[in-house]
């Protein structure tokens, strides 16, 4: 905050209740000390940067305007409430944004009265708000409730669920529709603007209020003939502007499309609007990045761009000086692009995530053979299952967290035909600073269930490449391929494409006394754990080998202290030894190794990247039990919780998954 | 089919191929003949009359304009699809719709080349046709790809997805809208009709294609453009007819309203509409159960009304003679009106479920406070959980297999916050007749590992009641309530509103040798298997006392021999005994229990109406586990796999869970 003496009103705003006390002339002041306070921030402790600029004037003459925190305003997506964070008391706290310990990355009720609603996942915002809006009005209260949704998130089914049910059921509320697509037409045609002042003047809305309360006391207009003129009235300013949107067919008053940069005018819009009866619309056109020119030119870059330097926008993410290993999704996305030029039956299939999953890398080179469908996970799903009904073979990415919107779509539209459909769930597991909302902690529990689908996770990057190979073979059925965020442990990833056997895990490590059964690249945490453990176990019996040694002769030297590292196994068999099994399916679970397993061993622990309840560590227990192997079965992952935010590292010590707790957990079961 | 000697088309369509040889004037006598069909049909085997009878004439339209099964049609939602069934070749096996081992309740592409896409749940039907459409283009087949759906579907936000991407794809896919919905004006106007007329007029399309190919080819016409043209002609449609819909803000082409009845005018404007380029929707106006008075009348009752006396309408469900247990839904429904009569916070939300649920009770006593929000489960929990967030107290009840569309719902916008929502899901566990995409299989396995949620079952109607009432006490967080379809055990419910503690089950019966944990009301089939033990345990023992006896001393006679049967108990307490506990929530698991049995039993029987992956077994597995208790446990449930139709009472024993199934695996373990 050293910068702050700069600032001659953003430092006095501790609440909405100091903003509203402002004059609205100095409003484009505090605009821009907001907007700079963002930049600088981010430039230091990575988030959200384009989203939040694009709504700092939004954020400002909303707050300005309702009475917050009574009236409530429902962000659609929290990366774009930065601003909300800094104006409503958390800019001290704002520098631990997306720490662990520190503020939350999406507005969370729990952490603010002014946080109204969770607001990880997309398209939820009108729901919530129309919830809000009918709480209200049966509690007899006049709060204001605002949704702020993005077009992006209009794409979802369930943005439109809201709409269509707000048309339907009184309520008073305001959904402002934030649209920054580029795409769409940029340039407001006088007759819109035109048309904004008109809906929004206040002698004409008086009048119009008063003649329609007039014609209904007359008993001239009823409920039907007042959502009618609605309609006209829409169809009337579409025809005209040649603008024209869904809402307009749903008996919502429309206002807009106005300057989403103009904080003023916005004002005074929203006290125009605010107190006007029935559901209503105002459409805003705002800019992702807005007044940082280099988030400008490129908002799909600076979502989320890293740290960087304010001055000259240089991103400061410094590619690793050693080799290191790729991220799982450009293996993903090369891999994809490989399978898809031998198999032409392979499409790719993607809800708004291109170039987080890669698969922006076959839609560059074939981009008639990938969909990007927009924020629709649902849709992505059954519309996976049409183009395999006929014969296609869809690879559908969805991160994990994101999945759980197609729950219904995998079972009733894909599973019960045994389409071939490959689901890949990205951002599977645990996924870091994003927090609970978004790590994909449930997926192997509620797929599991799920009669005809194939369940797999790879170990590393090379496994990903085998299991791809592997699903895009001929009648695979539905196949799904969950991996995690981030990189792998393979620096040399570019093996041959070979299929794997469906069903079949892997024995990494024999062992004798503990088996260790781990799905996905967790797994690796359990190689370093067992590697610690030997190699701890071999510096003790160094110890004690030179202790006796010392004590009974001096001068004789064990030749086993000098042992290779790679004999170890070999020479210190007396020591108590642990096997791992790399399972790699969950659903067919290989069953060899379960027998094998259950039948030498008496303790077992499992390793998952997600929750304990229901995936492998359950899977492993249904097993024994059907088949009458009494094994203790120790289980690892994700406890029955929502996980906060933080590093993975500092998430999986927390959960006790990582090589260190492996370790003890293994050592517990040796004693 | 005795009576078919009066059909003069309908028994040579054996076919579509069929179909297609008749004059197009001979089409109203076969609707009439089919119509016909379909309602003495359903006279004796009952099934979906109303919507069947509604889409007469689109059907045969459909089949007669396209060429089938190389075109495709996919129905949304099955029940429609009756005509669909009789017209491609299932005439003679349609009196064995809806039984075990017979036709399938909807289509399904196993059954018929005809069916293109699982139909159970509504609103997939655009998503899918997209897929085939976009299939059929890659594969360079002139394939056309029609999706048939109902405004009520159209509610739903997965149909929304497909529209909204259909726009944005190169496809040629039509979209049926069957609107049957008696509250939209049905008055169609001169002015839509003539606009109908217009559009589909063969000579101006002419034109307008060989225009619009023109401007194309000098350059003055591009995919931006053509697409502001379509929403000029639908804005301008709209407002000269006053009717206006969201597709019109798409670039989606739009035909209609046509009359759904007239198949000479469908034939007529599907023939024009069929080779159109792009994405398009034709607008049908039909009616419920037309043909057929009653079911005209009163569409809700005739939507499914069971078996009925043809001449005179009258519905032959003939109500059972001595008292028995109520269905849980009255039961459901007159205690929320008597909960939400004490407590003003109580609001219901169904998503077009307000009869099937009984939710109509409270609706027509307290309308203010009950929302239908339509075919729309995502938004049904997330506008709950907006409710809840501002004191509300959301019962929201949602049949079990349609929870699977609100998955992400329940964790992202409900238990993620601990809003105080009761979750309802009414249908859970095996269904019947509907089939596998109806049955609520997986509840239990894919709600369990959702943190901060209480899931508990009712063992009988009373029981309901007391977990409503629990449910809807302060700060009871989210609350799932999950009960089955139909009558209960208690003939005697109404008892008092009282509390009960959660996360606690009850014993129902003491024993020694095996103990039985049940959920929900599958328990009573457990009581059965353990009465019916006993029964046997007790015949057996008195022949072989009488068989001792009588080698013996004929003339002594034991005096066990005429112990009342309310003895038996204590008398025969040599014998081996089962425990049973109802366990009554899976979530939070009753510890004291598991403890109780884990310490006393080596035998444990896990009986749920659910799959037995990740559901109640494997709570108690994983509980044993974690106690380290070795316990042998025997999970009873739905197996993994999508459970056909048939009767409840059959597919249980299908499934190895009915009364003797249990009675069986008891005596196994007792072995």
């Amino acid at each position: 905050m050293t910068e702050e003496k700069n600032y001659k009103l953003l430092p006095h705003i501790d609440s909405p209740a100091d903003l509203r006390k402002l004059d609205v002339r100095e409003l484009p002041l505090l605009c821009d000390e907001l907007r700079h306070d963002i930049i600088h921030e981010l430039s230091v402790n990575p988030g959200h940067l384009a989203s939040s600029l694009g709504v700092v004037e939004l954020t400002v003459a909303l707050h300005y305007v309702f009475d917050t925190p009574y009236d409530r305003i429902v962000w659609d997506v929290g990366h774009q409430a930065y601003g909300h964070k800094i104006l409503t008391g958390r800019r001290d706290r704002f520098c631990t944004n997306r720490k662990l310990g520190g503020l939350k990355p999406f507005p969370f009720p729990s952490e603010s009265e002014y946080d109204t609603f969770c607001c990880g996942h997309a398209s939820n915002s009108v729901s919530a708000a129309l919830g809000m809006a009918v709480a209200a009005r049966l509690h007899g209260e006049n709060r204001k409730v605002v949704a702020v949704i993005g077009d992006g998130a209009m794409s979802g089914g369930l943005a439109f669920e809201g709409i269509n049910n707000a048309a339907g059921i009184p309520n008073n509320m305001l959904v402002i529709l934030n649209d920054n697509n580029m795409s769409i037409d940029d340039s407001v045609g006088g007759m819109s603007e035109y048309l904004l002042k008109l809906n929004t003047n206040t002698t004409y809305n008086n009048l119009r209020y008063r003649a329609s309360k007039k014609l209904f006391d007359w008993g001239l207009l009823n409920e039907k003939r007042r959502k009618s003129i609605i309609r006209f009235n829409n169809s009337l300013k579409s025809m005209l502007t040649h603008q024209q949107n869904m809402f307009e067919g749903m008996d919502i008053r429309y206002f807009g499309p106005a300057d989403g940069h103009d904080v003023i005018e916005l004002v005074r819009v929203l006290r125009i609007i605010k107190d006007m009866r029935g559901p209503k619309l105002l459409h805003v056109h705002t800019v992702k990045g807005r007044g940082y020119a280099p988030a400008e030119e490129n908002a799909t870059v600076w979502h989320a761009p890293g740290r960087f330097d304010e001055e000259s926008g240089k991103r400061l993410d410094s590619k690793p000086k050693s080799p290191c290993p790729p991220k799982f999704q450009e293996v993903f996305g090369q891999t994809l692009l490989e399978l898809a030029k031998e198999n032409e039956q392979i499409v790719g299939v993607t809800p708004a995530m291109p170039t987080g999953c890669s698969m922006n890398i076959m839609m560059h080179e074939l981009p008639k053979r990938v969909f990007d469908v927009g924020i629709a996970e649902g849709h992505a799903v059954t519309f996976s299952g049409g183009m395999a009904k006929d014969g296609l073979l869809p690879f559908c990415n969805i991160y994990s967290s994101f999945m759980q919107r197609a729950y219904d779509n995998i079972i009733h539209d894909v599973a019960i035909m045994k389409l071939n459909v490959v689901l890949c769930l990205d951002r599977a597991g645990l996924v870091g600073e994003d927090g609970p909302t978004h790590h994909g902690a449930f997926d192997l529990a509620f797929l599991r269930p799920i009669p005809n689908l194939t369940i797999s996770s790879p170990y590393d990057e090379r496994e990903l490449r085998r299991l791809m190979f592997t699903a895009q073979q001929k009648d695979m059925g539905t196949f799904v391929i969950r991996y995690p965020r981030g990189r792998g442990s393979c620096v040399d990833w570019h093996c041959e494409l070979e299929a794997v056997p469906v069903g079949k895990g892997r024995k990494l490590r024999d062992g004798d006394d503990v088996a260790v059964l781990s799905l996905g690249p967790i797994g690796t945490e359990v190689e370093k754990a067992i590697s610690s453990l030997q190699e701890e176990m071999k510096n003790e019996e160094l110890r004690m080998k030179n202790e006796s040694n010392s004590s009974n002769e001096q001068s004789k030297i064990d030749s086993s202290f000098f042992i290779p590292h790679s004999s170890f196994d070999e020479v210190h068999s007396s020591f108590p030894s642990v096997a791992h099994y790399d399972m790699r399916f969950l659903k067919p679970i290989d069953e060899d190794i379960l027998h094998e397993v259950g039948k030498k061993f008496r303790h077992v622990i499992t390793v998952e990247d997600g929750v304990v309840s229901g995936g492998l560590g359950s899977a492993v227990l249904e097993f024994f039990a059907d088949h009458g192997y009494q094994v203790d079965v120790e289980r690892m992952g994700i406890p029955d919780a929502f996980v906060e935010h933080g590093t993975v590292a500092q998430l999986r010590a927390i959960c006790k998954m990582d090589a260190e707790s492996i370790k003890e957990k293994i050592c517990e079961k040796l004693k």
